[in-house]
């Protein structure tokens, strides 16, 4: 298999991070987004949504999403667990990725898609040309402090965002950290101690330079 | 196990065509989302989100979001898969149910609590209060007519969403279409000819009275 993504994207850089936990080598075949290679008719064959990354299977069968992608990684090579080693602790694992990505990462992904010049008519990304609504990245500061006050309370109660073990709830919520501290200079605030201890351990993982 | 659910929440139906596609009881608490009982202490407690359907374990632990549930459910009642039979099959699955979701089911989402009057100040479900804006609601009608377009090719060439077999897929964006057709009065247009085969099909299946 090979994983088709880009050095910049946040949506690529979940799946590196995911590989390095596993010590799995996959080969890359980068998308160079600058250049608008993800709306190439070559690249739509691989993805329909023409967004990165997408995991093609030696079949040729093409994997996006994701949480589709963690999900055949884990299937294919299953150790270490990164979504869980029983039933309840996968659904766990499911429900605060999730979590973190419907609160964390895309309100940090709206506020930049509808902020930034070069996203003009590309609010969304995917197929569709959307324009963007200021209103939204007004709104986004405020949904980011919100999600880091939430996972600050998940925090106080568990050495990781799903439990007791790493999991890709953390990758997703690392990922998302950096992505708001480096696009929307929207570090955690000092007052989140149980958030930044977290951030501080997790940061440390060699797989979080992927 | 129990399911905390409400009827008229398009969440909760898509886990109650699950549990009846694969024959399954599971006592149902009905959460009175009118009388708001989804920010009450005692939910709270459940589910942090607020949000509905929670499905809590025997042993107390509840697990929230919708491809959460799924995923439990099928790994504890495998047949008939839902989610699919192979890894494969299973990177597919989650693959577009996650695309239904994101580009149709959240779509309509948004265009509803941004325009109905009685969800002011709560256009993003979950426990913090955020404004209406008025150009999501304009925004979302294209939304739908780009997904119904999207999910059109793809069902020129497949069966089911998710390819030759009935899957969450299908029970997402089914669940969309009744979403669209109710609330935003969007039904499938005449044009998309495999799309409205599709749901004709999927329609007559008892779990969709669910």
């Amino acid at each position: 298999m090979k994983l088709y993504q880009a050095a910049a994207s946040p949506n690529s850089r979940r799946v590196r991070i995911l590989l390095a936990e596993k010590a799995i080598e996959v080969p890359m075949v980068a998308v160079d987004l600058g250049k608008g290679e993800q709306f190439s008719d070559a690249y739509r064959a691989i993805n329909s949504r023409r967004v990165v990354p997408t995991l093609v299977l030696d079949d040729g069968t093409s994997i996006g999403e994701v949480p589709a992608i963690f999900r055949y990684i884990e299937e294919i090579y299953p150790e270490p667990p990164l979504i869980g080693a029983s039933p309840k602790e996968r659904a766990l694992a499911t429900m605060w990725e999730r979590r973190a990505e419907l609160e964390g990462f895309a309100a940090v992904m709206e506020t930049v898609r509808n902020s930034v010049a070069g996203l003009k008519g590309r609010a969304i990304a995917g197929p569709h040309d959307y324009e963007q609504i200021p209103a939204l990245a007004e709104r986004g500061t405020a949904r980011v402090l919100n999600f880091y006050a939430d996972f600050d309370d998940q925090l106080g109660e568990a050495q990781y965002v799903a439990g007791n073990r790493f999991s890709i709830a953390d990758i997703t919520v690392a990922v998302t950290v950096d992505f708001a501290t480096a696009r929307l200079k929207l570090p955690i605030p000092e007052k989140h101690r149980a958030l930044r201890r977290w951030y501080a351990d997790v940061s440390a993982r060699p797989s979080m330079t992927a």
